[in-house]
């Protein structure tokens, strides 16, 4: 069997590619220009499945990708979370001494604040991504020009870490779920052994008081622990709210089909993003 | 009395100066170069106030402002959304077929991708802030050079709306806060009436099967009406969440007392972050 095709969004290098070879191990890697081209090469069958970052610790929830996911025919079939750690990436013969010029998402710039605090010989100049940096100071080729990015891009594009974490806050996690399509999930391998199971949802309940609270008791009832809850405006409907849900265990298991049954009779729409492994 | 000065992050024409004169009316502007800075500009007391982006309808909650608030001193005073229309801005003379470069933060420029699908001579160069790439513009003041960024940074450095409303997703909202130090919150002004009023808060259960159904059962026993609800991972302790929750009420009802008293009880840690008028 030809080895599978995963879809992520970024350059070589990225942190989703990461992402990707810790869910998947050995894969192909199709990188995308954006989420929107990751959803499509995944549903028009360039790629068996995509890598799509759904939360970080410090800037919240990608609602786009639950937009997009919502809007396809793809399931979540696996999840994992990586702490994001900037490191410093200059050509084979560079010097942190000589370093001038250091490029990189604005993002991944300000999450260094401390380390252009204490340099400030050093200019920090913006860039489109952060393995994007990393290839541009590699063609650039000059001695005084550094880039911030996973220490994975240094080894792709050649380049040296001259600092290892200079990020100002080590609790910084994305976290990342593997999506592969309902009718062609068998395709993707599991990495390791599932210990325990997740399942994703979003629902939305009538716009009263209380109608969360009741919405919750269908798993209350069965004691089902969840690990996520968040409210989402709906669109174009003041006041009306769609909710994100992780609750720990499996579809197939009695009490979770009960209370996604439960939860069914009781609100307007309830759609199952997939039960998957994890590693939490 | 003198105009009360309020802290924001990023440079004059950034959406926060906007919601800073939707909150206050006029005001003076204190730009900051982050959000650290911001807080520490209003509890050293060189600003009486602060605005502070705290979600967006695309990219989630800003978890880092919220961990700013709890570690201050601040209070919510108020709360305003702005939808995050972003436009072409060139010097007095430019024209739209001239422009071959367009300067601004990856995350606009990505948000303008059908732009640059249909202008292929146009090259995206991304820029640390969208209104900084306007003075930029300005400054090199070449005709084929433009920036994105909002209207009033075309007005704040005399620049010309070459095209408006380039995003691709018009569903794009920022909600910012109004803070202010809790003992120096009668400094600031209230524009108008409020007819109803919200009150957030954060706090956290005991990490057990149903505890969060057991705390909404103290807001659903009044009927009190939830607006937001939000988990997040508790830093250092796998499987702890503490939960973001804004319901529509103030602390001075007798209901709303009574049901955060309730939670009081039952939570292990309960942070009022204000009540506060609101127009939604």
């Amino acid at each position: 069997m030809a080895p599978i095709t995963a879809a992520f969004q970024g350059e070589r290098g990225a942190f989703s590619e990461r992402a990707a070879h810790r869910l998947l191990g050995e894969v192909s890697l199709l990188p995308c220009h954006s989420f929107e081209e990751m959803f499509e090469r995944v549903g028009g069958g360039a790629a068996d499945c995509c890598v799509a970052p759904i939360e970080n610790s410090l800037a919240g929830s990608i609602h786009r990708n639950y937009d997009l996911l919502l809007g396809s025919d793809l399931q979540v079939m696996g999840e994992t979370s990586l702490r994001i750690v900037h490191t410093l990436i200059g050509g084979p013969e560079a010097s942190l001494a000589d370093i001038r010029r250091v490029y990189s998402h604005p993002v991944a710039l300000a999450q260094c604040a401390r380390f252009f605090r204490a340099r400030p010989e050093i200019e920090a100049i913006p860039a489109h991504d952060t393995a994007g940096a990393v290839r541009i100071v590699r063609e650039r080729d000059r001695r005084d020009e550094a880039a911030i990015a996973s220490a994975d891009a240094a080894a792709i594009y050649g380049g040296r870490v001259l600092v290892d974490g200079i990020e100002d806050n080590r609790q910084n996690f994305t976290r990342f779920l593997l999506l592969a399509p309902r009718g062609r999930a068998e395709r993707i391998p599991v990495v390791e052994p599932a210990r325990r199971w997740k399942t994703s949802l979003i629902f939305r309940v009538p716009n009263r008081a209380g109608s969360l609270y009741r919405a919750l008791g269908a798993f209350a009832m069965f004691e089902i622990d969840l690990a996520k809850i968040e409210s989402r405006p709906v669109e174009g409907r003041p006041w009306e709210y769609a909710f994100y849900l992780d609750l720990i265990g499996r579809q197939e298991e009695p009490h979770v089909a009960r209370a996604l049954e439960n939860l069914g009779a009781m609100a307007e729409t309830v759609q199952v993003l997939g039960s998957y492994p994890t590693r939490w």
